[in-house]
């Protein structure tokens, strides 16, 4: 089957935004077998966006577009797909109602243009947004009338991901599942590891592996900051054993920390461990300024494991909410390991937590100083089982720094918790907070 | 004049990477005038490359090509078009020497495959590649073959992003300038805007702005979370002053909040503003977890105006880092008007910063009670005007939740700091700190 991918938008060939969608949906498919034959990007104007509808048609199977569903001027897939297709729009009011509704219930005017958004072309099925208000659009072409002898389905995405992406996932996912089944097997398992680079990892696993990928399965690897995904293919009736087998392997592997598996984010992976031993944790970053924080507050249920996260970005606050002793920070400077280890500790201490991370270094592009380059960074785990310090040089731009920072302190507090015994029922409950 | 652009590689339809030789490309065409009419992605097998280079030679002027010039079996991109062009490959001594100086000069071996990238299709001129070893390459295709009466002009450009923008802004530029002159005039705008939903700006600009559309001024809107971008672009004589009216008449619609202009961050504003006015900040989160205090330590100089974040997620830390009175918390609940007051406050007290931001609210998808649904949440700004509180209803997922909420907040203490008097020299300087 051939699938091609039509994103629509005047921004994306002004440079003004990635084209995310591509890759997301490019993967998302890709991890189910399915692949993208071809994408185009075309700018919000009627002659090319019918182009390329109208070309797809003509080799697709099944085309996917992107953009143009929403209320204003420019917004102009929808109109031209029907037209294309000879499909009069019909008013739908339960599409009205859902958009009042949306509005409405956030307590906000309904604005005027967005009654547009309830023209639906005659014979779409309509895919209700949940997180915005235009509906993404589906046809089924039976027969596809510009390629003779084929059908074809043709599904419409708004552009916002927070839109497209669960759409994509709830509804447009099971439905080209069962158009298009897969019929021979298929089994795609995905690591998520830390610790070994991907050149390093791959010499590694080469051995174990071996006989597994002369038989056919897809090994791949794809490095990221601070982790490394491995991915296993594996086609036919033996498919699912086959990824499985490679998995129990893997496992075995002396230096790789396998966090995670599939789309698990490290971040998740800590709030799930804590919360099921019943560990808290507190962070006390200066130069990650709260990105570690952030993303475990990414999670649903961080509440039950996160005391506190102080971002202490000067020495005063260090002193201040730490209990950073001035004398420490005068002789070793703020980038230190008796720095690290003092902030780790107040973290622990003024908190009560299990665990108290804290991380202190030079995130560029300015501050270094002799023996400290930029880079530099310091970070400390204090537990039970006492305060650890290791020293990292993470020579990259200022977000790359913190993100690889990050990755290097949610593995080793991760780490440290899963070998930590369970502790004991708190005799003051961790009710979750309201937030 | 027609554009388009070809990006090659299948590990783009696979999605294991994302596209930025697109944004990049488009983004330097587009600020020098030139518009990227259609952008393609094919796999690396013949069929595509060719039919999809084929295409473009039937509609374009100026075709780009990305990827597939290098020496492994997935490069294609090379001999594919040399054979639709019906040019046979060359060897150029010249480039094979080149490219032995490339690694001679890293002290490495010649790889043996390297050498096919000096076999250069008849007739095509060579671009240098400073930065790796596969050369450019430039057709002149006067006339076109593949579309009667018209010109083209074919370049081929290597995939790695450290060789392919040096050799496109040092060697394709200038020929594309040479070759196309602008005769015309052309201007883009774009403003960031919050304050108004996409639909409610449109209809507030629409009768300032429509002798300007009327006249072909393009009118384009982005709606990101939290903002939305309005893009004007002109072209002919007037394009600039066209451009600068437009800006003119927006900035003065009630109710819209122009932060920046073209790719600046509401962040980046929030610390350039701040360390113009020599005014400090601190942020005590609740909700948001992080995420304000991390967006505002991704901008280098941050450390000149941020205090510290206080990130007190438990109503414990809410009392114990800001001095929020326990009787507040138990008569009103940790999410209420009074709470999110007394965390600025504190915030504002215990650091000594000029304005002190706080977040209280439920980010979901758990924590509701009667009167508080998932979404409300309070921001509170002290400064040395006073305290103020405004209650926000953002129900969205919450990674959304927490961006949106940081948007209103972000937005509403630069409209704050903008309007205060510049703070007087400090007693005790802001020397930076080391991270």
């Amino acid at each position: 089957m051939t699938i091609e991918l039509i994103n629509t938008g005047s921004e994306l060939l002004l440079g003004r935004v990635l084209n995310t969608h591509q890759q997301w949906l490019c993967r998302q498919l890709a991890d189910r077998s399915f692949t993208v034959d071809r994408q185009v990007a075309v700018p919000d104007d009627a002659s090319s966006i019918r182009g390329a509808v109208h070309e797809a048609l003509q080799r697709a199977d099944c085309i996917l577009t992107t953009g143009g569903l929403g209320p204003t001027c420019d917004d102009r897939t929808r109109e031209l797909v029907a037209d294309l297709l000879g499909r009069p729009l019909v008013h739908q009011p339960a599409v009205e109602e859902r958009i009042r509704h949306y509005f409405e219930s956030r307590n906000r005017p309904v604005p005027v243009r967005t009654g547009v958004e309830a023209w639906v072309p005659e014979g779409a099925e309509v895919l209700p947004n949940d997180h915005g208000t235009a509906p993404g659009l589906a046809f089924s072409l039976t027969p596809n009338p510009f390629r003779p002898g084929h059908d074809a389905w043709l599904v419409m995405l708004p552009g916002p991901p927070r839109e497209l992406r669960p759409m994509f996932l709830e509804q447009v996912l099971p439905r080209l599942l069962r158009r298009f089944p897969r019929v021979d097997g298929f089994a795609c398992r995905t690591l998520k590891t830390t610790g070994l680079g991907e050149s390093l990892l791959e010499e590694r696993l080469a051995g174990p592996l071996a006989d597994l990928v002369t038989a056919g399965m897809e090994l791949g690897f794809c490095a990221r900051v601070g982790e490394v995904e491995v991915r296993f293919i594996a086609r036919g009736p033996n498919a699912a054993a086959t990824v499985t087998e490679a998995e129990r392997r893997a496992r075995k592997v002396d230096g790789v920390f396998i966090y995670g598996v599939e789309d698990d984010l490290l971040e998740e992976v800590v709030v799930r461990e804590f919360l099921a031993r019943r560990l808290t944790l507190a962070l006390a970053e200066s130069c990650t300024g709260g990105h570690i924080t952030n993303r475990i507050t990414n999670v649903p249920g961080a509440s039950g494991i996160l005391r506190a996260g102080l971002v202490t970005y000067s020495n005063e606050s260090k002193q201040r909410f730490l209990g950073v002793p001035a004398a420490t920070l005068a002789e070793y400077g703020a980038v230190s390991e008796p720095v690290a280890r003092a902030m780790a500790e107040g973290a622990r201490r003024e908190t009560g937590a299990d665990f108290g991370v804290a991380i202190t270094g030079i995130a560029g592009p300015t501050g270094a100083t002799p023996g400290k380059p930029v880079g530099t960074v310091f970070i400390a785990v204090s537990g039970p089982g006492g305060t650890l310090v290791q020293r990292q040089l993470n020579v990259f731009d200022r977000e790359t720094f913190k993100y690889l920072t990050a990755q290097q302190a949610l593995a080793w507090v991760l780490q440290l918790a899963l070998t930590a015994p369970p502790a004991p029922p708190a005799a003051a409950s961790l009710s979750p907070d309201p937030d």
